[in-house]
């Protein structure tokens, strides 16, 4: 080992120190601190930011990785730390283009957009929000214009999210998907499937954390390696890689079953995080940077899984036995309702196969701004156009519709469509794994859930960033991206649930 | 301002960055962290010590303080700035006088003698830690030899936790107070009260958890600045100075009582550390370096307010609500079993009485090491000896008997007296409180609680490290230290639960 790349590993371990502490920090914020916390918690926080930032964007670290990447060193290098430094060449030159002015006002724009994004939630007055919005499509223009000169604006975006996916693959997969969904869709929605009250039973939340330790533990997050607890909105956090990734939840009293299926889908996180392989873990490797990838692995299990009629067969009586409100609703009545379809208007509360029309909405309302340059002003209009289209259902106010959710206040743009394509990945593993291992139904029922869980592990999990998406579906399911699977998936399952033909 | 006393406040800030980092690395450790995390947790709180103790020991900061105590710097200074600028010179000056060679074989000593400790007291016995102990007594000599070149060794151990409470000074009145104590406690014990079954039985730990939210919002526990967890054994903790002050408890389901003390007691710790002053909080003068101090104010509430059938007067009932297995024991019936007086072996068990007695053992055991230089080997035979004089009691082995604290295993020696000199100052306060505001009893009896906290931080809490111990008994009691109140209140109070005459 030449004294350069010694040099290089104990400043990935400097900047991975950081990247620890800043996720403590935020996880102690979201889930313990006191109120008045807050200002010592910033206050660090933005200390750890900015010595991680002087770190990464240093000379120092430009040189040796660029010494590194010469004859002599380079060949020395093993494959994961190859990929390591071109990895971290590449968003160094990245960062580094863009002027600090920039990044500072960027920052500004940002605080106030979320302020007002939340102002006009609140006020359900998409006005309140616009003038924010517009300075925010304009700043990202300006980032994504230094840190990816070579670029169309839209696929910068998305490539920081997806790398590799560009727009003309997702136009193309997610067409395919609409084209086929919008009217799968109707039909469902022209059965008309009442609404069940028994869902709505009160259920103790004491009770409601002890199926969520279950079930957690039943798809296999390693408690060794993780804990839990609870937060407005759940998420997944990765404080040392593979040996301490947590989950957060949020439990609604009359509500169970949304706490539940939280419960499996940051559990389909965190199983990815638990599962990368200890080589590069703790390296700008670990982890997995590509969203769509780790979003398949989440609803892999939420949906494909977890919507399942077999995967409650083998844990559903000790289910009913923790949640008394459940003891008299079969297993069948159950399945039933967690594949209810509704022509809802938000988001984050809508079932599996409305979900995708959903982000679709998202995703051509962004291509409106930032390729048909669509006016700030007339989104409002798109987006209930859309509604009306798709789910047939057009929101009330501002609230329910275009300001929803808060991605786009932080400039989150190209963020949405990683949701779809981590499920459109999952209809294509679901084929793959059911070509190595058999019918998941079988495995399910028998309770073999370990087999699947080993199985993404051995073809996604262990890889964490090495491969990026295109390379993932190459290798796992050894075609190019396709919405089909996941529309056949729906068109079969959901034939059984409704008479549609 | 001067630019030399600007980089100083500067520079107490970073290592004010440093503290709440490493307080909120161990809090996580100690609360949530699953298994596996710990190597992570333990790089990165070694990365934050080591830049801790360079930066607290560095050239820079010993020139700036020694520059800064110089005419023309010192009168620019208020007088918190002065307190904390003559700490951190008499701080960093004891520091770097340890050599690196020193301190470093300390550290390993340490490391191979907690081991130890825990070996020797699983196995109950004692000749397993007995040579860790001796190398563990020796390097602390040699350390204080160079930090405190002026003192005697077990005055200079006290200084460390109670700055100015010498060990005349404790002779003086642990004498007084353990000739006082030894025959109340033996008439007491002649009393065999008998056990009562009622206490033990089960009560529900989510139960217990409200009622302990009860307790502390009563006592005066500031949610918005402070929150409560578990842990195997209790503590306080400060993540940032008055702002963000935590508390963790560990609940027994058959001994609802032990924790609900646990709660005041961590409680009383918390609300002085809430209430520090602003202008003081987060620099070396916030926070109480004097464990006698802070312990005085967990005591004052677990013992003096806690232990006094006044306090529950006004809570009682709800409590009762919340447990129901207290819901058949009256009032009177509770106030007898917490002060109820055992002749126990181990002094976290111990009731308020015989806990004094079990402190001034270690006391004379920590003298006859340090000032007779008894040999280890014979300490256990000493502790035995004293147990049967002051409690009539016998360890059946070492784990019940010398092995039982693991303090001495990290080299605490002096540590143990703070813990009833904070009694004896509590005796004192209460005497001083009571000549203020009038009778404890009534204030409790007509849940004016709220104006004794008051009082206790005009009195203490806001002055944090300013006043060392012996000026808080001059300025709050306007007397030299005694334990004539604290025995004074133990003989009123224990002779109406006991026919002692």
């Amino acid at each position: 080992m030449s004294a350069k790349f010694d040099r290089l590993k104990e400043i990935v371990q400097q900047l991975n120190r950081y990247e620890m502490l800043n996720e403590l920090l935020y996880w102690d914020m979201r889930t313990i601190m006191p109120g008045e916390g807050f200002d010592a918690h910033a206050d660090v926080t933005d200390y750890i930011s900015t010595e991680s930032f002087r770190l990464g964007n240093s000379d120092e670290l430009f040189e040796l990785l660029r010494d590194i990447s010469e004859p002599g060193e380079w060949e020395a290098l093993d494959d994961n730390w190859k990929f390591i430094v071109t990895k971290m060449r590449e968003d160094q030159e990245r960062s580094r283009r863009i002027p600090e002015e920039v990044f500072r006002r960027a920052v500004a724009i940002t605080t106030e957009s979320e302020r007002a994004w939340e102002e006009a939630k609140e006020a359900s007055d998409f006005s309140v929000f616009a003038p924010h919005l517009e300075k925010m499509i304009e700043v990202q223009k300006e980032i994504k214009s230094y840190s990816h000169p070579e670029m169309e604006i839209y696929d910068a975006l998305l490539d920081d999210y997806e790398k590799g996916m560009d727009s003309a693959t997702i136009d193309r997969i997610f067409s395919e998907l609409r084209d086929g969904l919008v009217p799968l869709v109707h039909s469902i929605l022209a059965v008309k499937q009442p609404e069940d009250p028994r869902f709505s039973r009160p259920c103790d939340v004491n009770a409601q954390k002890e199926v969520q330790k279950l079930l957690l533990t039943y798809i296999g997050f390693d408690w060794n390696k993780g804990t839990t607890s609870e937060s407005v909105h759940p998420f997944t956090l990765t404080v040392s890689g593979g040996t301490d990734v947590r989950i957060t939840n949020h439990f609604h009293e009359t509500n169970a079953i949304d706490g539940l299926f939280s419960a499996i889908h940051e559990g389909g996180h965190a199983i990815f995080e638990q599962n990368i392989a200890p080589a590069i873990a703790n390296t700008p490797a670990g982890g997995c940077d590509y969203l769509g990838i780790h979003e398949s692995q989440s609803r892999f299990f939420e949906n494909i899984l977890g919507r399942n009629i077999n995967f409650w067969r083998p844990i559903y009586p000790e289910v009913q036995k923790l949640l008394p409100a459940f003891a008299d609703i079969s297993l069948e009545d159950f399945a039933r309702e967690i594949n209810h379809v509704r022509a809802g208007m938000i988001r984050t509360m809508s079932d599996e196969v409305t979900y995708c029309l959903h982000v679709i909405l998202r995703y051509e309302v962004e291509k409106a701004i930032f390729r048909e340059g669509v006016p700030v002003s007339e989104l409002p209009a798109l987006w209930n156009r859309k509604m009306k289209e798709y789910l047939g259902v057009v929101p009330q106010n501002d609230a329910e519709g275009i300001l929803q959710d808060m991605h786009w206040s932080d400039g989150s743009f190209g963020y949405f469509p990683t949701y779809l394509l981590g499920s459109i990945y999952d209809g294509m593993f679901l084929d793959a794994m059911q070509a190595d291992l058999g019918s998941v139904d079988t495995l399910l029922a028998e309770g073999r859930i370990g087999e699947i869980r080993a199985w993404l592990t051995e073809k996604i999990h262990r890889f964490g960033s090495l491969r990026c998406p295109k390379e993932v579906l190459k290798a796992v399911c050894g075609r190019e991206a396709t919405a089909e699977p996941l529309l056949r998936y729906f068109r079969e399952k959901y034939s059984e649930f409704y008479p549609i033909g």
